[in-house]
């Protein structure tokens, strides 16, 4: 069964192509061969070149060959990374095939982009190969008028916005990230440890997932409560050792991912008597938050969206706890602050149709707790759609 | 409250920086930071530089600072990589910190050696830094009497022989998943489909962790069944939709991190009536696991424990099925077939005392099933040390 080619995508990637006058890309982040190709690899040592003519071709180990069919639309070819006969490594064992398409593209003399800076990137699997400068050792060696440029900046808007598939396959995520949340809100329980509360939106997500035959899937719940939710602000997330009490701030963040396309979440529970200052937080959090909402259309500046979120936290009298930026593009990648568009007060970037992050105001008090909501959003043709449009019980009381 | 330094640690490294004439290594791949300095950075930012003077310094964000100290001794250095003044990202600031370290170090004029080629490495978190070519970049822009050299084998040997605390370090993390293998494999039941069987397992490492404190842990248990199991000789692991029948080879894998010591270890259950060829399988597969550890020694041929375990294979008819080498360095990364020692047929690694490792003799049958039993195991002064000596309740039988 063919899949069908996400003509958008091609298009954009085309045109990308044009105006950075690059003839092809070369990638194998796999985050960027899901861009590219459809399919996101496993293991990482996949390789996509696309060229500006619109050629799409996928470099696959034959343990994927059969995964990769049923997602890209690319023109696969395998190769065999492992042999009982001698010792190989990815390295070299996709060197030949990857110099003879090249070739057979016509592009020994070309100008490439290619993966080349630091990035945050996720991982597509527990154990991943990155080829690090071997593709540009291999290929500067083979073909000595070839020249090699650095495609980050066009991946990095390219991933920015996304084509009605994409949105698609992201809100298929969003979605069953959000049923994990809504069945796991009603069974953890006070007295209960973090590890173990994290564990019962887990076991949800397993449940959800399992019952809809989702194979391609991964997820983390963690649970930060009271004080831990208070330093929840870092730039990652940590379940630690505390038991749950009465009145704690509990708040779940999820990262997860259907087929490459990544969520990042976050729900604040309080079981029992709230303070007066969790009932200001809780507001004041709803309204940063539509305050956020309604910034949001096609031509605003994403500073914009930072600051209808950032003044409403102020004049409520949290400005200076809420110390991160309200979002960060998110979707071919769970948890990259970098991501664009940065829903920051310095950011440059400005909101197009297609694009999709974060939205997540927060307050963090220290010892005393910490709140945060995170959805998951797309901007659409005249304002916004959130995916991730479901409310915590507790919360939304 | 200070960490213990590990002495054999530093020695080690320091004569291979000896050998290997380098001044000083810098790193920032997870795992190698953790092989340098005792701590596993969360998302990937940080970096180490170790001096042959035996200098073990980290450059870590603010965030990870607390942690890193709880389990490193290296003199730590904090670093700020977001803000709400500017935007900015890992790669620059960690720029001034490193370059302003490389100086007080008297490293201007030194050959250093650093991560350049590709290869396998673990998931440290779900989203991760990777600096590519930023920290080369950097180093080289700013010191031009500088030499810059792969450390990548250097780093490669490193790994693949352990400390006395870093073998600690892998045999709690066996004894965890252990733990969880032994509490799931009673409560699985036929009927189940392979995602529900999967999460069986993964919480019941969720509730032993949890029980335990441990904070710093991930794991990810695979179930594949029937014909599943028949092609789990793939370079990863996957769990899809079958339903578990009576009769069934039910594979579960699983790959666990605790404090970035990392297991990779399967288990093969049968329930229900066994054919005979099954039980032909489980014999020949128990054989050729004791065949295999009875080969292990220091100063024995990677190859030869290859060869031990699949003759016997070949002598019980199975060797055509036994499709992948018989094992591969653990312990710093889950996955890497490609990690010392290699226990391949064609491999030239000698076995050393601290070597840790997979054995996994296996037999894939495609449609009527599989079985592997991987272990990780510990070459000590004299023989083997089985970090996973429990059995399955059903192959045991």
């Amino acid at each position: 069964m063919a899949v069908e080619v996400d003509s958008d995508n091609l298009a954009r990637v085309i045109n990308a192509l044009v105006s950075y006058e690059l003839d092809a890309l070369v990638c194998s982040l796999p985050s960027h061969v899901l861009l590219l190709t459809g399919y996101e690899p496993v293991i990482g040592n996949a390789v996509a070149v696309f060229t500006q003519r619109g050629g799409v071709h996928l470099l696959v180990p034959e343990d994927e060959a059969e995964m990769a069919a049923e997602t890209s639309y690319a023109n696969q070819l395998t190769f065999r990374p492992r042999s009982l006969n001698a010792i190989t490594d990815s390295n070299q064992s996709v060197a030949l095939p990857l110099l003879q398409l090249l070739k057979k593209l016509g592009l020994e003399r070309s100008q490439l982009g290619l993966e080349m800076y630091g990035l945050q990137h996720p991982a597509s699997y527990l154990s991943q190969h990155r080829y690090g400068d071997s593709l540009q050792s291999l290929i500067a060696d083979e073909f000595r008028s070839i020249r090699l440029l650095s495609a980050d900046q066009l991946l990095q808007r390219l991933c920015a916005v996304k084509t009605k598939p994409q949105i698609d396959g992201l809100r298929i995520s969003c979605d069953l990230a959000g049923m994990a949340f809504k069945q796991a809100a009603r069974s953890w329980q006070i007295g209960m440890t973090e590890p173990e509360v994290a564990n019962v939106f887990q076991s949800a997500y397993g449940r959800v997932t399992a019952e809809r035959n989702i194979s391609r899937t991964q997820a983390q719940f963690f649970c930060m409560s009271g004080e831990n939710a208070g330093k929840a602000n870092a730039a990652f997330a940590m379940t630690r050792q505390r038991v749950i009490r009465q009145g704690d701030t509990v708040l779940i963040h999820c990262n997860s991912n259907v087929n490459g396309y990544w969520t990042g979440i976050t729900r604040t529970y309080i079981r029992g008597e709230r303070s007066l200052k969790h009932r200001q937080m809780v507001d004041a959090i709803a309204n940063a938050r539509s305050a956020g909402l309604d910034a949001i259309a096609p031509g605003v500046a994403a500073s914009e969206v930072d600051m209808a979120a950032r003044t409403l936290l102020t004049n409520r009298g949290f400005g200076d706890l809420y110390t991160h930026a309200t979002g960060h593009g998110v979707g071919f990648g769970p948890a990259n602050s970098n991501a664009f568009p940065r829903i920051h007060p310095k950011s440059p970037d400005v909101l197009e149709a297609g694009m999709t992050f974060t939205l997540q105001p927060a307050i963090y008090l220290g010892d005393l707790g910490g709140m945060r909501h995170c959805d998951v959003v797309a901007v659409t043709g005249t304002g916004v759609d959130i995916l991730t449009d479901f409310q915590s019980p507790e919360t939304d009381r």
